[in-house]
């Protein structure tokens, strides 16, 4: 298996009649998928998502690709393939479109909807063309040929791209429940007479790699919902993703058949199901579904919420439930459901959401004590039967961390695709197919964008550090006039903290020092502002860890009079 | 089941012959255990542990209960029993002993030696009284008797405190493996015997409350080692608890087998197992454990380092292998055990771990792909058999978060202990047990103290407010000199930032404003420095809301010449 080089340098000139695959996001993480195709000149480009931050990104709204490597060939660009419409695979959309609006965007019916409602958001008119599996479009030099996936929404593709250089074929995300909800399986027929055909590069999900066996039906989750719906007294409220259709559909054939009436709670939820209603994703029996507001006309037993914060995000309906801070009070015999996953990096505040449920009196069901989740990616023994059926000439596992890639690609050598036709490419790594065969060619940049508030890419690494040590140490400022004649204080020092749990008033041991060491610099005629600022620096420093064994962000600042 | 009441006051004075159960943490959080026990005036304290920061409390060192309900009754603690020596039981003590140096520590073997170290490094020599199972002491008026339990450390012990107001029993952590390594059980005949006699009130470990069925025996372990050893090739790297003596043992078993030698890595590993080994606890073969700075000589396939880091702490050794900041420089072919849980929130630095060393050439195995770990404390299945058993005529569930504790006062009610016999308490909340009923009393002062460096309890709620503020957004900070008998700006406004993601040049439009504002209240006659502070404030604050939608804090201030 061919890793990069941690040192790799930028990619040659693409030779003539290659293929270049550059991953720019989801390639040493999960989130953020985007892959640039190339070929003779032309872009086509495989989603283009966002990334959630974690605590390492602190104040931060979302991450995307960093898009500086097409940026100057935003002409070349052909089109951008939706594969579905998570927003790990859409989010990036609008700030792409942003730099060029009329690049048209390829989907399904769903995925398009969902991003089209994104988009009006930000008063974006795309340009689209629809698919659906089994067409096919050619999209510049790149002869696309879209196959139907199963996945934790509906309506996903996979797009199989034939070029000169030979056939492509990213699946998206993808998994194969073999008694999916709605019928449409993962078409391992179409990706069987695509193997027949010969499958030069495969790039394949590894979210889930490193899990044995197979995920469970979703139509499994449908008992345990009938047991709860069967038990429960009270009223019972759902936690659910925003796009997951299916689950949602299973959640309103409880309602109905114990009697219940469902409302939806939180604006993503309305619109989401508004959408997948309106396209025929989601069948709701007339009257079932009721506004929020009509809720407290019907006797407990008979209401279902529907809302999302299944990721204990604070500003979510559910935390606020949980924190009494909502017009939903809690009582003793609710049923609350989280029925999702728990991305990790979340179980600090999705257990803080369960605690508080919990002590106002809720009966809490979630992932880690009853079925009411599966994954929505393919686990080990679905993806070995995929390479079986696939038989790829080259493999390069995408979405995942690297921990993912590699159990990804071990699954594929066991398969039979030989060790040096495996990539393990990470993201900006530039993946050449010439003449049948994948070889790491080089590296573009490809590092975090981050956005925050209202603007993109503002705030940079550096920000990011001065907010980790904040956060951690708070900071000191102290301020001081100087007479630049003399260098002799005419006001100050004067001491503030945030954060370093120093109280202003405890400063007073160390002004003498800042004096003494300043009366001293004026002496040897140090009078210049910035050698001023660096005496106190050190002076403060020093106390603060001597004192208090703390390291605060400490601002001198000297101004001049 | 009795729930405290948000609102609950404080309790009134115990009523003569009751005994008052008051847990200062572990109730609602999982760590810092601290049960107070009172009997005629007199105190005994169960376990005195700390607990590790979340992300809510950025740049903590330790959380610690708090002492303020005790603080003036020093003198009526008979002493401190310690169950077990883990960090959660014992890491309180040198904090409390600062406070009283006197007060008896009453625990086993082992116990006393791991605390002893600890007490070492905060330059204490306690007084100690060792014990162990089956023995019985009387305390004060507290009569002790200790039984052996079996957890994730050796020698550790539940107590049964006889009163004349009845007979107490608190089971400190543990689980029931019913072939132990050590041989040394959880003695379920002990238990049934106190259960004959009477057990008044049951406190009980709820860590594994939620889990069905029974945590698999320790030494299954052994054999997914064995095969792991058997097709490594290179080097082996274990990071495991440095507590976790049973764990070890099996390393070095396993490393005895296959023909290697250890090394410990890192002081507490280091410190702890040569403990365990003077005193027995630990068998290592003469001449299996070498120094570290010997390895070189070694060939790789003769090498197993075991070091901490399991958690993904920044500053452990497994880190900074990751890192290639540490001189065990991690390569293609090494093989990497976390033999450890992954303790909920430590998710993302775990995973950073485990994809560096991946990434590097590693191979990892964890807890997420292989059967390298069991669990401490007992799950549901094995909490039924000891209620069967014990029989409680109360029930207090400890050692839990709010989910934790409910779900394990469900098993009780399960096993027949009456509804209204089960206490649901928490942190601060006084239990009382008169006449043979526990009932809730009221509520002490039991908020998290912090250590934060050198100092306890300096740092605050509101400076942890202000952390995560700036920690999320950074801080402006506007420096004006103003003379203050006209109002007028002397010098300034100086405009800094950091963490904000605003450049220092970019502050250049909002300073006219600024001018604008001081000098029209300067016409108006305002030239309090206060006031002109809050202008600024707000000035500033305006233009970034609408500027960048964000909310750095704003710290003006005006110094007066």
């Amino acid at each position: 298996m061919s890793h990069p080089h941690p040192e790799l340098g930028p990619p040659p000139k693409l030779p003539e009649g290659g293929l270049r695959v550059t991953p720019l996001g989801g390639l040493g993480e999960i989130g953020r998928n985007m892959t640039v195709l190339e070929y003779g000149g032309r872009l086509l480009i495989v989603d283009c998502g966002v990334l959630f931050p974690e605590e390492e990104q602190p104040g931060i709204d979302l991450i995307l690709p960093d898009f500086s490597s097409i940026r100057d060939r935003l002409d070349d660009i052909e089109g951008i393939v939706l594969t579905h419409g998570h927003e790990d695979h859409i989010g990036g959309v609008p700030y792409l479109l942003r730099e060029k609006p009329d690049i048209p965007l390829i989907g399904s019916k769903l995925t398009l909807a969902l991003l089209e409602a994104k988009l009006q958001e930000h008063r974006i008119r795309p340009y689209t063309l629809q698919v659906k599996e089994g067409h096919r479009e050619r999209i510049g030099p790149f002869d696309c040929e879209f196959v139907s996936v199963n996945h934790s929404i509906p309506d996903a593709l996979a797009v199989a791209v034939r070029t000169p250089a030979g056939m492509v074929v990213h699946t998206g995300d993808f998994k194969m429940d073999q008694l999916p909800l709605d019928g449409r399986l993962t078409d391992l027929r179409a990706f069987a007479r695509l193997g027949e055909e010969g499958i030069d590069l495969l790039l394949s999900d590894s979210t889930n790699a490193e899990v044995p066996g197979f995920v469970a039906p979703e139509r499994e989750i449908s008992g345990v919902l009938r047991q709860v719906f069967a038990r429960a007294e009270k009223r019972i409220i759902v936690a659910s993703f925003a796009s997951h259709v299916h689950r949602i559909q299973q959640i309103v054939d409880a309602a109905h058949e114990h009697g219940r009436r469902i409302a939806f709670v939180g604006r993503s939820m309305v619109r989401n199901m508004g959408i997948a209603r309106d396209l025929g994703y989601l069948r709701v029996p007339a009257g079932l579904v009721v506004d929020v507001k009509t809720l407290d006309d019907l006797p407990d037993h008979e209401v279902v919420l529907v809302c999302t914060g299944s990721q204990g995000e604070p500003m979510a309906a559910l935390s606020r439930m949980a924190n009494r801070d909502h017009q939903i009070r809690i009582v003793e015999g609710d049923t609350v459901i989280l029925a999702s996953s728990l991305i990790p990096g979340n179980e600090n505040a999705v257990y803080r959401v369960i605690n508080g449920l919990t002590r106002w009196g809720a009966n809490v069901v979630h992932k880690g004590n009853a079925k009411v989740h599966v994954s929505g990616h393919a686990s080990a023994g679905e993806l070995l039967y995929f390479y079986n059926i696939c038989q790829p000439r080259n493999l390069m596992p995408v979405h995942g961390e690297w921990r993912h890639l590699r159990a990804n690609a071990e699954l594929g050598a066991m398969t039979g695709v030989p060790a040096e036709r495996i990539v393990i490419a990470e993201d900006g790594v530039a993946v050449d197919l010439v003449d049948g065969k994948a070889k790491i060619a080089g590296k573009v940049q490809a590092g975090y964008v981050y956005v925050d508030g209202l603007s993109v890419g503002d705030v940079t690494e550096s920000s990011l550090k001065d907010r980790r040590i904040l956060g951690d140490e708070g900071f000191i400022s102290v301020l001081l006039v100087v007479d630049t004649s003399t260098g002799k204080i005419v006001s100050g020092p004067s001491i503030h903290s945030r954060g370093s749990g120093i109280e202003d008033s405890d400063f007073a041991t160390v002004i003498p020092k800042i004096n003494e060491v300043l009366a001293r610099s004026a002496q040897d005629g140090v009078v210049e502002a910035h050698q001023l600022q660096q005496l106190v620096r050190r002076t403060v420093g020093k106390w603060v860890s001597d004192t208090y064994r703390r390291r605060p962000m400490i601002m001198p600042v000297v101004m001049e009079v």
